[in-house]
C-alpha cells in the first residue's frame, strides 16, 4: 500500500482521503495557509468542521510548514486546493519537490495565456523546472462528486485525464475501490474544459427557478422546468462545440464531466443559489451580498472565457455559436438582466 | 390563419391548444373515448380537469365520434393520444380522412416489427394506404415538456422531427410562437429512440434516492447525488450509442429530446416515483401497488427494448454494451434487486 500526500486540506481534499484509506493507503492531509482553523480542528478531535466527519484512522494531519516532511516517502500527491491556489501549491511543491512523482488535483479552472486556454494539468506541469517539467504528467479529476457524499462513502463515479496513458492506469489503480470508480481518459481538453464551465452553466440553469419566482411561482412539478431543461440541454451542446473547438473529440461533454457533472451541480449548492438570486432579479452585487460575500467559481471562470472569445482561443467558434454562454457573461459580468435567448439555442444543431 | 384538429384530448393534447391559439389558430380538440369525462367537463365549463385550466377561447371541444365532422376544414392534425392509442387513432383517421395534411404527434414510443425497431411517425405513415401513404410525413415532437406548464406558456423549447424537411418547416411555422420554440431535424431515430428510452433511464436514474431512503438517510444535498448523476451521464451514453446503432448520427442524444427531456423527466412525475420504490426495495408488483394500479410507460418501453434485443435489432450494440438500460430490463421486468452495475459503466467511453 501507498503513502498518498493530499495537499489542501478543504472539503474535496479531505473527503479524497476516505477512499483512499479505505483501499489501504496512508494518507497525509497537510492544510493550506487558509486552512488553519480546520486543520488545527483535526489536530484537536480529529473531525473535519465543514465535512462533519471523523478522520479514518490512517489520516494524519499536517500543516503546510510541515509540508517537506511530510513529503518524505510519499508516492503520489494530490492537490486539493481550490484554483486560486493552484499558484501557491505548485510554488510550495516546486522548491521541496525532488523526484518525480505521479501528481493529481481535482481542482477545476482554466487559465489564459496569451491566445492560448491552459488546462489546470498542463499549467502544473508548467510551473516545474527542469527534469521534473518533462517527467510529471498531471492528471486531474473530474465528474458528478460532492465531497460530502465520497466522505461518506457514496458510490461515486468520475473520470481521471491526465496525458500519460501509463500514469493514468497507475493512479486509478491507486484509488480504484468498491465504492469509489475512477474511469481513465486521456481526453485532458474535454474533461477540464467541461468541469471548468458547469459552475457557469448551473448558473444558468439556475436563472429559471429564480425567473418562476419572480412571476409569483410557487415551487411543485409545475414551474419552469421546461425552460430549465432546454438551458441544460442548450449547455450540453456547447459544452461540446466548446471542447470540439480546443481538439477535443467532443465525447467528454456527454459523460461524466459534462452532463454528469452539470446534473450533479444543478442539485444544489452556491452556483445553482447564485443564479436563482440572478433570475430572481437581483443585481450580481446585491446576490453576492445576499449570500454573505461567497467566493463563486463561476464568475472566475466567466471572466476567463469573456477573455478567451476576445483573443479568439476558441478558434471558429466565437461567442455568436454559443448563445447561452454569450448571456451568462453578460449577466453576471455586465449586469445585463436575465432574459435567456431561446431564439438563438440549438441553431448550430440543425446545421449538423 | 389555421385550423388544426388535435385528436386526443389528455393533458398533453390540451396543453399543446394553448400555443396554436396564442399564434391566431382555431384548435379543434377531439377526445378519444378515453377522455369521455374530460370532454364531457369541458363542454360543461371550459375546464380541463387534469390541467386545471380553462380553455382558449378559439378550442372547440368534440366527442370521437364527431370526428369526421370535426375534420372538416382542417389544415393539419396532430395526434395527442398515449403510444396504446396509436394504433385507434390510425384507424380512426384511416376511414376519413381523404386528404394528405401535414400530422404530428406528441405520442412517444417504438414499436418492434420482426427484427426492426420502427419509429411512430414510420408506424403512422404505414397505417396508411394508397396515395396517403406516401405523402403523409408524419412529424413527431419531442424535448422537455411538461403539460402543465406549456398550458401555462411556461418557455418551452422542443424538436420537431419527420422525415420531409418541407413539412417540418411548415409545421414549424405553424407552431412557433414566443414561448412555444420549435426546432426542426430530419434525425427521427435519434429523437424518437431518446424520446421513447428516457421514461426508462429516469426510472434508473430514481433509483438513487430510493437506495439512500433504504439506508436510513433523509434528503438533502448530501444524499446519493453523486449516484443518480452517475446514471444520469451513463444514460446519456447508451442514448448515443443506441441511436447511433440505429444510423442516427447520435447528436439528438446530446439535445433537447436526449439529456433535456431526461433532465426535466426525473424533476418528478410517476416514473421517478416508480423508480424511487424499486430502489427503496420494493418488487414491481408491490411499487404499482404503492402507485394505485397506475399505467407506466417504462415498463412498456423496457418490453420492446429487450425484444428488440433478442432479435437483434440494434445490431453490432448488444445489452453488453448497455449494461444501465440491460439492469434496468431485470430490474423492472424480472423483478431483480436494485444493484447498479458501476462496475460495467462508461467502458466504452474508453475505447473511443
Amino acid at each position: 500500500m501507498a503513502k498518498v500526500l493530499i495537499l489542501g486540506a478543504g472539503m474535496m481534499g479531505t473527503a479524497l482521503a476516505q477512499p483512499l484509506c479505505d483501499r489501504g493507503h496512508e494518507v497525509r492531509l497537510v492544510g493550506t495557509w487558509k486552512d488553519a482553523d480546520l486543520v488545527q480542528g483535526m489536530k484537536a478531535d480529529r473531525t473535519h468542521a465543514k465535512l462533519g466527519i471523523k478522520l479514518h484512522d490512517r489520516v494524519s494531519v499536517w500543516t503546510h510548514d510541515e509540508l517537506p516532511t511530510a513529503l518524505q516517502g510519499v508516492e503520489a500527491v494530490a492537490l486539493g486546493v481550490s484554483s486560486a491556489g493552484i499558484k501557491w501549491a505548485c510554488e510550495a511543491l516546486n522548491g521541496v519537490l525532488d523526484r518525480a512523482l505521479p501528481i493529481f488535483m481535482i481542482t477545476k479552472g482554466l487559465e489564459l495565456h496569451g491566445t492560448e486556454l491552459r488546462t489546470l494539468p498542463d499549467v502544473v506541469a508548467g510551473s516545474f523546472t527542469g527534469a521534473l517539467r518533462d517527467s510529471l504528467h498531471p492528471a486531474a479529476i473530474a465528474g458528478p462528486c460532492i465531497a460530502g457524499e465520497l466522505a461518506r462513502c457514496v458510490p461515486t463515479c468520475v473520470v481521471l485525464t491526465g496525458r500519460s496513458e501509463s500514469t493514468n492506469r497507475w493512479l486509478v489503480e491507486l484509488l480504484q475501490g468498491p465504492y469509489y470508480k475512477v474511469f481513465p481518459t486521456t481526453d485532458v481538453v474535454g474533461v477540464e474544459v467541461c468541469a471548468a464551465l458547469k459552475n457557469a452553466f448551473a448558473m444558468g440553469i439556475a436563472f429559471a427557478e429564480g425567473l418562476h419566482k419572480k412571476a409569483g411561482g410557487s415551487s411543485g412539478s409545475v414551474a419552469m422546468h421546461n425552460l430549465e431543461s432546454a438551458v441544460f440541454a442548450q449547455a450540453a451542446l456547447e459544452m461540446r462545440w466548446l471542447t470540439r473547438a480546443l481538439g477535443s473529440s467532443g465525447d467528454s461533454a456527454v459523460g461524466l464531466a459534462g452532463v454528469g457533472d452539470l446534473d450533479v451541480t444543478t442539485n444544489g449548492g452556491r452556483t445553482g443559489r447564485f443564479g436563482r438570486l440572478l433570475g430572481e432579479g437581483l443585481s450580481v452585487e446585491q446576490a453576492i451580498a445576499r449570500m454573505d460575500g461567497a467566493t463563486l467559481e463561476c464568475l472566475e471562470i466567466l471572466r476567463v472565457v469573456e477573455r478567451a472569445f476576445e483573443v479568439g482561443a476558441f478558434g471558429s467558434v466565437g461567442r455568436t455559436q454559443c448563445p447561452l454562454l454569450s448571456h451568462l457573461i453578460e449577466v453576471a459580468l455586465h449586469n445585463e438582466a436575465v432574459a435567456i435567448p431561446l431564439d438563438r439555442f440549438f441553431a448550430a444543431e440543425l446545421s449538423r
